[in-house]
This record gives structure tokens, C-alpha cells and sequence, in this order.
């Protein structure tokens, strides 16, 4: 199998010196390793398993969409949004809605993550409603944000096809309880079910990631093959074979010895929305206040959304001479999907000659080896993730390793990867101050603690 | 003057406990506070001079952009990108390409920051480049991610137009010496300077900044009369009056208190950008080896990115359960530009009746002051900006805000806030692997450090 491959020389002290790994930390952290790998590798593990699932029927509908309307809207937050955001922005490129509809004959795209009051007037005076599917995705139909997106938009929808406008909707949701399922099943409105036992953010291989890859044109198969074959490499229980096992061990220590900061930074504008995703996978399931025995802990990494080589021009002067707190990971594609040559042009000067008949191909990666080899002379600790190329297959070796990276870290914090506590207070609030009944007390508590401000 | 508010509140003790910040603590940097009011006062300190500049050539001629082209292309990176992108992006919304052509009269925009060989290969198979006009924009003119691009589209544009191409070019860089300007100058390119004392990231105000405002139809005007204003504002030196510098003491107190990383979230997607300007503004000024005296003090605070509400989905468990290590800045807009109101529908469903005939606009205001109350009973140290609206004159306000903030922040941290020496490093080998002339010795050391990998 040709796989990803992570590299992490530059993560050790033989490299960068009194900031880096050695055996003994290895050593120190066995235990913690021991308890992971047994939880790790529990069948019960259902993201595991997703991989592995029938999708013909998903994959048939995402064709019917395709040849059917001319935009494909996603109205959902966080990882209902977050995947398939990743999923379209590595296969279909940034300028996907402006190329000529002759050219691709793909829908236009269009993920609305936000409440922003002038995002959805802006989307709604220019979208051509009547052509557009519309993907409403939250497994609890509980999510304020969306349901109200949801309200707006088939309520537009009703107005303009008053005898049809359920032919523009699918529902992605959980298959037992849910006021999207309610609707969906008293409307008749196609539905698409999210497994109960899978929170949204290892949610990209369900039909809430599988969808828009069928519709954008992805090779899905080739996808899940990649996961597969990434999900059985990472049945090794040795550590040093085991590239989630590996990448979560090197954090773990990193996080031990107060590097709090983890950046991921590919190198293609292509896998821009893959850090996005990942950002969440990684905040969400390791910011914990309590470990699994109910210790106060107050874990967590903070994950740091960076692009190559944009922010050596932004961020590098701080990861080169800030504080010893981050460690880096830069995403390398050996291979992009296309070749983009430098002209041979105003060759007489010094600053250019040498620029002259490379490509951008040759440029990007080599920004790529300067960054690797000026953090490494300063002693800063990074990881390289080399894809062979943008193909299907190691994106979702990828997505999968990083998933099964991110419990493996959350198993030996000893904390629980897979729920949310702390977000529950803001939700309880919101529905206070927007009047939802059975919030009265909280909405009382919020109206008093506007005691002194202040403010300059 | 009406203005932007600054509520630190819940940075205090009173407010969130043991992690709040107390009188104590002011004393402790009251000499701190006392250089870096004497610092900015400078009357040299040219940036704080920009915004009462002449700009009426740079207006007229961006009127003339306006309507002779249907595209306006940026080539830029770091602070050539970020200060025209943030106020393009909370001037125009994030629908702007798409919109019907007549209902804008303006060009479709685009920002191209990035070497991606796959980007630039979809842009310039998908721009009418006819009718594009190229602002180039590189203070050194060394910038090599600019250069490159800039003889991809050069070499287009004489193909496409031999006789014509020099009238879609516009350059923007420093006055006296700069290979842009030879090459301008040899073919009478249109050009615009930049001042040379003023750095990238402080350059919003500059040519770099005011061409995008004046052909996205930006009110400049009221925007410069915002900076100026708040410019004047910050030349109280008592920084209990001085929101700068209130914000850089906030920060300077919490870094010395471990939080070393400052999370800016705002309340709507206009924004957004503003927090990737900010970012830069913040990392590369303040992330030093050393300080003005030649010691090693590896200062600095990583900036965070993040967007509400979406993130409340994503980064929030960590934000309220994770590490003690961060402080939130949180920016909110009272009045947005448009009112999104939440049809009547549904209303048969407890999930939605309250809901029904509310708007986004309370929707989103009211999850913000659900996540400030969240994070204060927490004991989360969180900041509020606080914006009338999104008019022009407080978004002038907020960015020369920043900016003095900024470099009074890295006056306390007595470090240069002016320069970047570390990213020299990684300037270097790039120019050895690109095999530029005189970088020989650069490319051998770095081909020797292949030694033993580490891969998984």
C-alpha cells in the first residue's frame, strides 16, 4: 500500500536539540500508551467501522442532485459543515463557482456555517433558489443556528414553489429523534440518517461528508478504500508502525512538556479546510476540564489554522523566535494536481533571472524545505505529513488517521474524546435570551450581572 | 465622537476570580507602561501619520479601475494582502463575485496570496484577464511568492495583448529602489509608492491598502477621519482613557501571567479578515528573540483566528474547559447592515415556535452574550470590542486602534515592533533551492542535512 507518510525527525533532540524528544520521554509516557492502544482498538468503536459501510444509495442520490439543480446549498455548523467543506474544497479548488457552468458541469457550491444577518441576505438576494438543492445536516435538530437558516430558507422555498418545494430538500439527521426527522417525515422530504453512537466531528465518512462527495464529483470509493487500508495500518499496536498512534504519542509528550500550541500548515491551498476540520476534531475532543475519573484536569492543545506559504509572511517571524510553546505541522504534497510554469520573462534581472523556465510547483516546495530546515536550525519542533499527491486515497487515509490520532491523544489525556460538556452553558443561555420556554431562570441570571463595567 | 468601546469587564478579578486580572497587577507594569507611552508618542512614528495623508490621486485613479474593468486582481502576500483583503471583505460581503452584474457596478475581486501551482493554474484558466486589471504590490520588490506570479500573468497579458498589455498593470511599491519599479519605470507602468518607513503589516493605510478601498467603493473618507480621530484619542497618555493602549496592557499583564495565546473572535463574517490582518499585526510584530537590549527573551503571543458563532461548534469546548492559557477577544457589531428576519413557520414545533418572528440579528448578537456570560462563570478572561455598526469610520477606528496597540504591546515587551529578522532565514534557503546566484554555500548546508529520518 503506498501510504502518507509522517516524518518526525525534527520532532526529536538528535535534530533540534533541548526541545526535542528523546527515548527516555518515550519511556515516560508507556503506561499512558499501554491504556490507549486497548481502548483504541475496542470493535465497538463505531467511526472505525464507517469506512466499511454500503454507500451506493448516497452516492446515487449526490448523481441525481448533480444532474438535476445548479447550486447545492449546505446549511449546517461545525462538523456538519466542517467535512464536507473539506471534502469539496480538496477536490473542486477556490474558484469552483466561477468557472464557466460548460467547463464543469457541477453545481455551484455553497456552506452556510453562520447566523451572520448580512452572509444570508447577501445569499439569498443572489442564489437562483428555484435550481438549488438545499442539504439541511444536524443530527440532533436541536442546532439553533441551522434550524433558523432552515427557516428562512423553506419558508423562501414555499413562496416561490408552493406545491413543490420539498423536491429541494434533504434532511441529514439522526434516525430516531430529531425535529428535522418530524418535519422530513410529515413533508415526505428525502432523508439521509446519521448513525446514533457518531458525534459530529468524526462525522466526515457518514452521509453528512459522503453526500457533498457525491455531488461534487469526488472519487468516493477511492476515499474509502484509502481509510480502509489507513483504519487496518493503524491496528499495529507498536507505536513506532502506527502513524495515528505516532502523531498522537509526539503531541502528547509535546503537551507534557508545555508546548500548548499545535499548528498544522499544508503547503496547498487545497487542504485549507482540512486544518479547518481538524481544528475542531482536535479542540473539541481534548479540551476537557475532567479526566475519565473525574480529576479536574483542564486538558487540551490549542490547534492553530495556518497555510503555506501564506503565513511565512504572517506567522513565521513568532514560530521562529516567540516562545518554545508550538509545535508545527506542515502538510507537503509531492505532487500537485497541476503543472504551473514560470515564463521565461524580464530575464536581465538579477532578482528574476533565476526564476525564469522553474515552476510554481519547484517554488512552493521549496519554501517548504526552507521552513522545515530554518525552524529545525532554531530548535523549533515540526512534523512533515508528505501526501504523495492530492488523490482521494490519501485524503482519506488521512482524514481517518488524524481521527483515530485525535481519540488516541484524548485515551492517554485519559480524558473522553468523543463529548462536549462545555458547550451546553452557552447553548442554555442562548435559548434564554432568545425567549425559549423552560429558560426563565437562566434569562433572570443573565439580567443580573450587569454589575460595574469597564470599559475605555 | 462616537467610537468603538472597549469593555474589559470580565478581564478583571471582580468579574471571573483567581484568573482575572487586579489593581496589583497594573502597578506591577506601571514602568513598563511609562516607556511605552513615551515610545509611541514619537512624532516620527510615520504610521500613526498615514491617515492624513492626501489620497485624491489614489481615489481618482481607482474610479478610473472602477469603470474601465471588470476584475481587480491583487498580487501580494503578508501585509500586501491582508490590510486590501479586510477591508474589501467587510466592505463587500462574501457574495460579491456572484452577485448579478448589475446589481454591483463594481469589478469581481480577487487576492491572490499563495504559489499554489493548482490556484493560480484555476484562476488564470477562469479570469477574463482582457478585462483584469493586476494591482502587483511588493514594498522590496523582492518578494519571490509575488514575482512569480507577477511573470505568469505579465507573460499572459503580452500574449493576449502585445501592443497593450502595460494598461491592465498597476504597481504599488517603495519609491527608490525596488525591481517593480525598475520594470515600471522602463515600460511606464502605472505606479503607487510606499512610504518607506512603514513596514507591510502597518501599510493598511498606504496605497497598499486605500487602491482596493477605492475601487471596492469603500467610504475612505470616513474611514481616515475614524482613524485620525481615534489616532488623536490615543494620544492620552493616561491608558485607563486610551482604549490602545488599555487593550496592549491587558494583553502584556495576561502574557505575563502564562496566557500566551489571544484568541480574536468577532460576531459577523465582515470581519473575518480583519482578524487575519490582525493576526499578522500581532504575531510578527511582537514574536521576538530578542529584546532592544540584545537580550534573549523570546517574547510573544500567538494569535488565534477563530469566527462567531461558527466556532462556538468547534472551539469552544477548549475555550471553556481546556488550559488556563488564553485570553478571547471578542468584537461585536450592535448594528449589522442588514436586518435577517425568521419567518413565522413551523411554529407547531417547541424547537422552533421561539424562533419564529425573531431575526439572525438578534439571533447572533444574543449567542455572543450567551459565550461572554459562558466564559466569565468559567473564569475565562474574555474582551469585548464593541462597534456601532460596520460603517467605514469604526472600522478606520479599529484598525489604527490595533495597530497602536500593537506596537505599544512590544514597547512594553521592550522589543522592536517594527521589524521581522526571522523570517530571513527561511528567505535564504529558498533562494538556495531555487539556485538564485550567490546562495551556493546556503544550498550545500542545506544538502547535507539529509541524515538519519525518522517515518512512520
Amino acid at each position: 500500500m503506498e501510504k502518507i507518510v509522517i516524518d518526525y525527525t525534527n520532532m526529536m533532540s538528535e535534530s533540534i536539540g533541548v526541545h526535542g524528544i528523546n527515548d527516555d520521554d518515550f519511556i515516560s509516557v508507556k503506561g499512558d500508551i499501554e491504556r490507549a492502544v486497548k481502548r483504541i482498538t475496542d470493535k465497538q468503536l463505531m467511526f472505525r467501522r464507517l469506512p466499511y459501510e454500503n454507500i451506493d444509495k448516497i452516492v446515487e442520490y449526490g448523481k441525481y442532485i448533480r444532474s438535476n439543480f445548479k447550486n447545492f446549498l449546505v446549511l449546517g455548523i461545525g462538523g456538519s459543515a466542517l467535512g464536507p467543506k473539506a471534502i469539496f474544497k480538496s477536490t473542486c479548488g477556490r474558484y469552483h463557482n466561477e468557472y464557466k457552468i460548460d467547463k464543469v458541469p457541477l453545481p455551484k457550491f455553497y456552506f452556510e456555517d453562520n447566523v451572520d444577518p448580512d452572509r444570508i441576505y447577501d445569499l439569498i438576494n443572489t442564489i437562483d433558489l428555484e435550481n438549488t438543492c438545499i442539504n439541511i445536516i444536524s443530527k440532533s435538530g436541536k442546532t439553533i443556528e441551522t434550524l433558523s437558516q432552515m427557516m428562512i430558507f423553506i419558508d423562501a422555498l414555499q413562496k416561490l414553489k408552493p406545491d413543490s418545494w420539498t423536491d429541494n430538500l434533504v434532511f441529514t439527521t439522526d434516525k430516531d429523534n430529531s425535529v428535522l426527522l418530524d418535519i422530513g417525515k410529515k413533508y415526505g422530504i428525502k432523508m439521509f440518517y446519521i448513525p446514533q453512537e457518531i458525534g459530529g466531528r468524526y462525522s466526515i465518512f457518514t452521509p453528512v461528508g459522503i453526500l457533498t462527495a457525491a455531488v461534487c464529483g469526488c472519487d468516493i470509493h477511492s476515499m474509502l478504500k484509502g481509510a480502509r487500508d489507513m483504519n487496518e495500518l493503524c491496528n499495529n499496536e507498536d507505536y513506532t508502525k502506527n502513524p495515528a498512534f505516532m502523531y498522537a504519542v509526539l503531541q502528547y509528550i509535546s503537551m507534557k512538556r508545555g508546548k500548548n500550541i499545535s499548528i498544522m500548515m499544508p503547503y496547498t491551498d487545497s487542504l485549507k479546510f482540512v486544518t479547518d476540520w481538524f481544528s475542531q476534531l482536535w479542540a473539541e475532543s481534548l479540551g476537557k476540564k475532567y479526566d475519565i475519573d473525574g480529576n479536574v484536569v483542564n486538558a487540551g492543545q490549542t490547534p492553530v489554522r495556518a497555510l503555506g506559504s501564506v503565513d511565512q509572511h504572517s506567522q513565521l517571524q513568532l514560530y521562529m523566535e516567540g516562545p518554545f510553546d508550538k509545535v508545527v505541522t506542515l502538510i507537503k504534497v509531492d505532487k500537485h494536481r497541476y503543472k504551473m510554469p514560470i515564463p521565461t520573462i524580464f530575464e536581465d534581472s538579477s532578482e528574476l533571472k533565476f526564476l525564469c523556465n522553474s515552476s510554481l510547483n519547484k517554488l512552493i516546495n521549496s519554501e517548504l524545505e526552507a521552513i522545515i530546515y530554518a525552524l529545525t536550525q532554531n530548535g523549533r519542533p515540526n512534523i512533515v505529513i508528505n501526501l504523495p499527491s492530492l488523490d482521494e486515497y490519501y485524503l482519506g487515509q488521512m482524514f481517518i488517521m488524524l481521527e483515530i490520532g485525535t481519540a488516541f491523544a484524548g485515551y492517554m489525556l485519559n480524558i473522553n474524546p468523543f463529548d462536549q460538556p462545555g458547550v451546553e452553558h452557552g447553548k442554555i443561555s442562548t435559548y434564554a435570551l432568545m425567549g425559549k420556554e423552560g429558560f426563565e431562570e437562566r434569562r433572570k441570571s443573565l439580567e443580573i450581572t450587569n454589575k460595574i463595567k469597564f470599559l475605555v
